[in-house]
């Protein structure tokens, strides 16, 4: 088996044994837990769209080591054309799931790590890249899904890793034994972290080499033992434990982040991909943004779930063809489509690496997330413009339930004449899911912040601009000559 | 007494019969209840601060009628000061209650009716200022927090009220009695109204006269018979029933909203302010909705509390200095302040009426509505950049409070060595409520929609403008001469 | 006579003996020069308009010294009221001449005099106050056009002045004789300096002790020895030399700007305002600047030109009802009057100082213009939308009156059954003028840099706002108790 | 001879005869005019790159009819891998020229015919094809520079072309004769118009049966008889006859546009390509629009020249390190490569017509050029902060000559003390050229309404987007079920 079917998925999932704190209490069952269960339903997303044969041209590949038909989201892109289908995987499971279905971050540092292992090995002579290489077997012959664990909780920002008055705010090894490495830390904000079988550990930022013990990376299963995960919550989480079918907006997916503590943990050498070659942790980080940064396609997906919810409701309202409503229409649209240009140029102009993988252009990955920093708030600023004020002031599902509330509901907020008001409220109630509700916490500020914060683009932006040859030009053309 | 203290005001609303419905149930405890309290609280607010002698200035007034020192909330404004006295309340109660205090609605009915009621008389030689004077001196002298209410279900929004399926989808006359007059109808979207002793119902457009049945104004008290409250919900709205200290992020103020249905209910001719006078109904609406514009002020306030707690996360997160987040502290302020300029020129341009009310310019109290939909979005959008991701990814307090989690929480989310976790994370959860939780309906769903949709603003700055006179202007500068 | 005509203003130029250079040349009829003359009848205007009865509540006052009816332009303000008025003359005459008219620049200075000079004579019992008064006194009487000059050349930027390589990069004392001082150094960027009748330096930034030699104020008769004037040009400045009636745009009305070098010229004591005491030069640059920012209230004026040409442009395509058409003239007079709100919200909000001279509120007063930097752009951007692309490939003037063209031009130029072709030229001439040409450059671009450049306006707004009072409402709010 | 070099393209336009006109007057040697020459340079330019071998790859192509190596301006795109080579040529020639460099409008129109002429003889059983591709073949053997002509003056915008007044508004056959046709009409703002071999014309927009006359296109030589060049004038045009070198800001390059006027000019059938078929000449307006929408990939280019004269300038000034300049610098390489992401994705995403020919993704082409109508007005607003007000202050550089200035300008203007003060105007003027002068016109008007206007655009985005698709996913997610 290469690649897992939904319930397949579902099951394996059954079988990890993992510590998971949510509400001050551990959590027996993780699978079946309301509040966490959607945000697994967008997984399994990423499993069943692979067994369709209207989306396995992108939701597939063929493995490069194996030959074998696997999920993408365990590929190692080898073309263009693999890039620019990972973005279109990324916008359909988007529109799919209305949500942050959580997978890209495990494909991500899986890229990564087979570029840097295999640079580290050439100049360190070390196996980086042949332990990598069978774990990457491993994770596509069992449709695992990886966490990417990149950000660390970082303490007093303005010291370095080796200076922190608490050694543990960055990831590190504290001691080494015969058959592996013992780690401790925790790495923050982790998406979807109770719904993988696999977590891979990056180091957060470049190092130098008194910060050594702190450039590592390495993989484990999910519920390896001293790993801790620590749910977050999010706007609005507990109306999924409401047990209706309307407040919760989305009724079906959802997605979630955690605190992952390291508390002691050993790992093999087999599934150690770098330690202490503290001049590749920069490259490391980079690469895995950049592609990261790319992923951001998803947004373009949600976006596309926001429009025509916003179409939707307009209809609803009676509205739709107003000149003004029309407008907003078209520039939710344009905005969108601007951010979907902005993960297929970065995919079609991205290059080879000496490994064989193809890496996306990043200063133009950069550029796309930027954008993606800013356009989904703008675009829901729209969404809610054109929804109306009911959005926020709506009674619950429960009023239209109740006898003495129903009747006024139904009379009162019904606008056209042929739409159910139960609809009204449904499409209301997705518009808030996505601009205030657990959605808007991946599309607002998750976009803002996930796979680095708008400054960390502003800084690569910088750095990959040629602007000597910019300044050439314009010299040359007015006549400055500084020969 | 004309100024109630905050716990007379608690008290005297401890002593209405409201009927009111929220998650399918009666609330027969509307005062004590958890998630209506701390709206009650923002409302108290008002009064609490009138008894401040550092705000007594700008929260009191002189009643023109009775000479009584008045909360300036029930006054009829006499001059340019009072109506820059109350875009400035307005950012007090703002920043001090970081949400929407409900009660100035009731004002901007107060002041509209003051001078429509003059103009209807002195064309039609009704009595209706005589009454509505005598009805605003019951108002002051009892200091009512009255609920202004417009907005109308509107059913098909392309046809006019005599024309919808449901002739109830607008408030209207059903039986014209010896005594009073029966209506029925309801009004949605009522900012704070179960705290509220009276409710003044007007006109939601402008009608014609075919519609004259539908041109009505009057004056009820909150629990008249046949008025019923069904509670409109909230983002996090049900965080109020955790019984924390934290995870709301407001832990004392919050603002409401309902849907109030009249079903038949009877009104003495004494509290009937307009009766079929249909022309008048767009100037009612017009006026209005200009001073209530003016009320935005208090998001320059609510702009206040957000900047604020986006410098102390920075502060907290150890980023203050970088020159990025330095620059978005500005931008931010620089938004905020261009929206304090709006509320203060309209008021500062305003002028005196006939009946001796002054009115703001309505051209500019529309400008500064309309910079209220688009503003605190984007400080918002500052704010969630500033505030780092951790803003959604928190765990719950109650995590904080568990051993197993505790340790974890505060080792790991310290950032500066001398700020407690505790302080980081409350901080970080006000941003949360501002942004996407209970706040954020009000400061920005509510900026988008209160007062009017940004399409009503942009259709009275056309109505406004003198073009004839900019085109006279142009015309003579580049030599167009058409005569 | 306390008033000019503007025959008389014209008459009372002829009589100067100015130094002025331009293309190379000394020009020795300056105020017939077809290049400048424009900006003269701009100045002329401020003479104009005062003796209009519909203007005289706006472009008089009442002086404050002798009682005498003055042009507002030479006034110190007296009460809110005449800050108000200020701001209203501002947009008067940006409309009635759409362009820079250049005189309010003196009013800054003077009235930021009359502050510091009581100031710094209440620290060093020093007499410029009495010497300022006199030297007003002869201004208003004499109705006199009075350059405020404050910016110096400044040289290498990362220096203050008394480290520059070369010491005339800022205006500086080179000798004090018994009678006077002399200065050496010169002013950029001078706005109207060739109309003008006087000349007031003061300093161009805060200064330490090091520097206090440069730490000077004076003022000068315009054609003092040993000043001369080099004349910058502007986008399209030659088209007034082509002769025709189209072209430039603006037939009447331009502005300009100049290089004004001091080179060794006496200053008698009576003229001297400020001499070393460098403490007050950081006051005496924030007051003019927080005056001058105020004034950019013109801006406004302009933008109700740009608005209507755009208007009668979109006319005279027949466009005029499209709905985006309507749409972008809302938009364009929206940010046009979120303009306004500002400059009438910084004078209304303004204070008394000590010496009783009215002064802004400097916060606002920087807000305002920090959006003067932005939205004449983007009101700009929206006039050229409208206009059409018509306006970048218009042929010339005198291919209308070349009979081999001019019936081509005729034909295939009217848009509109009823306009002739010519008004179309004419008008989209106007909005190149305002959008591209020579009022561009005030528009536009002194818009950004005139009163400082946006920088300058940010670290006023960062410095002016009470940051601790936000966070206090914020950490009180969310249950922060530092304490 | 397939390819051209730069000298034979000036040498073969001397070998025409047309018929312009300026300023009133007939042009006797085009070539030679020192306004229209720079347009000429920058044409010439796209032969010149075209012999260099680090850009053969970029510039030329093989043809898919010879098989010889072609400029690419005269090929027919054959992959998706030319689609986005074309990109990349626009970027390059707009960096290395400044300006419009004009010939892409053949290019595309080529482009466009090649689908449609093979679309109608499918439907039709037509030849318009077969002659097209002789027609095409004769232009890619003499490497012709050929003019795009679609815009119609349009007269009254109400009126379709047969209900126009004037019939002659839009282009039409007025004869049709054994060996072709007689057309009568005008184009306007034709790029290059002067600089071109030969025009094809289009149709400017959609057509019904009742417009067939109006639904034509052909080629002609550009001095075929009967058809004049009336040329527009520009911002700053005749600082170009000023005989300097350096007012004019951009010493060697510039653009052109002309009216076309065609008075009763004669066709041959052979270049006749679409005759009365009405129904196809809205596909070849949206192709051709489409084409020449990601044509803005030249902008891109420009914009780099605009962003390196800002870097430069800012050095100049000694500002470069200044944390706001720098911020600004990447705000304007973030907009300028968000716009490069536009023009590589509308290629990468194109597909094959059933003619052979590729075509770019019509919608994201859309999306490309409306950014193009707003992000190089915010690049150019930047670029004047950074700039400072030096930039429409600087005197004319006559100045720098005369002694009696040159002394004052060397001293005054000198920023950083290895810089030349010459350099520092140099730069500056640049910036003026590229903000207000010749080359604003298509940096900024142009990029407003060259290949349609922004509501064109609006109207394109709206059409192409699958809204059902959107709505589906929208109404699943909440649980909406019409059916």
């Amino acid at each position: 088996m290469t690649m897992m079917t939904a319930g397949q998925y579902e099951e394996s999932l059954r079988r990890l044994n993992l510590v998971v704190y949510m509400f001050g209490k551990r959590i027996e069952n993780v699978v079946d837990d309301p509040i966490i269960r959607p945000s697994m339903n967008a997984v399994a997303k990423t499993y069943e769209l692979a067994h369709h044969p209207e989306h396995e041209d992108i939701m597939t590949a063929t493995s490069h080591i194996t030959g074998n038909t696997i999920n993408r989201f365990t590929h190692i892109h080898q073309s263009i054309e693999d890039l620019v289908k990972k973005s279109k995987m990324g916008r359909l499971l988007g529109r799919e799931t209305g949500c942050c279905f959580q997978r890209c971050v495990g494909m991500d540092a899986l890229n990564a790590l087979s570029i840097v292992t295999f640079d580290i090995d050439a100049k360190h002579g070390t196996e980086y890249y042949t332990r990598f290489v069978k774990y990457l077997e491993y994770v596509q012959e069992n449709d695992f899904t990886v966490d990417g664990a990149m950000t660390d909780p970082k303490g007093d920002r303005s010291l370095p890793p080796h200076k922190q008055p608490d050694p543990d705010q960055f990831m590190h090894v504290v001691e080494e034994k015969k058959d592996g490495i013992v780690v401790r830390g925790a790495k923050a904000h982790q998406t979807g972290a109770v719904n993988s079988h696999e977590i891979i550990i990056m180091p957060t930022l470049s190092m130098r080499e008194e910060d050594k013990d702190y450039a590592i990376s390495f993989a484990l299963p999910s519920d390896a033992e001293g790993i801790t995960y620590i749910m977050g919550r999010q706007s609005c989480d507990t109306r999924k434990l409401e047990g209706g079918t309307m407040d919760q907006g989305n009724l079906l997916f959802g997605g979630h982040e955690a605190l992952v503590v390291f508390d002691d943990v050993f790992v093999p050498w087999d599934r150690v991909f770098m330690l202490k070659e503290y001049e590749f942790s920069r490259q490391l980080v980079e690469q895995f943004a950049a592609y990261h940064r790319q992923s951001y396609a998803c947004k373009v997906g949600v976006g596309d779930v926001l429009i025509g919810a916003a179409q939707t409701a307009a209809e609803y309202n009676g509205v739709e063809k107003a000149s003004h409503i029309r407008d907003k229409i078209v520039e939710m649209n344009h905005l969108n489509e601007t951010l979907y240009c902005g993960c297929i140029a970065c995919a079609s102009e991205g290059h080879k690496e000496p490994s064989g993988t193809y890496c996306v252009n990043i200063l133009l990955a950069n550029v796309h997330k930027h954008n993606v920093t800013r356009f989904p708030y703008e675009i829901s600023r729209l969404a809610q413009d054109i929804a109306g004020g009911l959005m926020v002031t709506l009674p619950s599902e429960k009023d239209l339930q109740s006898p003495e509330t129903a009747k006024w509901l139904k009379k009162y907020f019904k606008a056209h004449r042929d739409i159910p008001t139960e609809h009204r409220m449904h499409i209301l109630r997705l518009i808030e899911n996505l601009t205030l509700g657990t959605a808007a916490t991946s599309y607002l500020t998750e976009s803002m912040h996930g796979a680095g914060s708008p400054q960390a683009q502003r800084i690569m932006i910088s750095r990959r601009i040629n602007m000597q040859e910019k300044q050439r030009a314009a010299k040359k053309l007015c006549g400055i000559d500084e020969t």
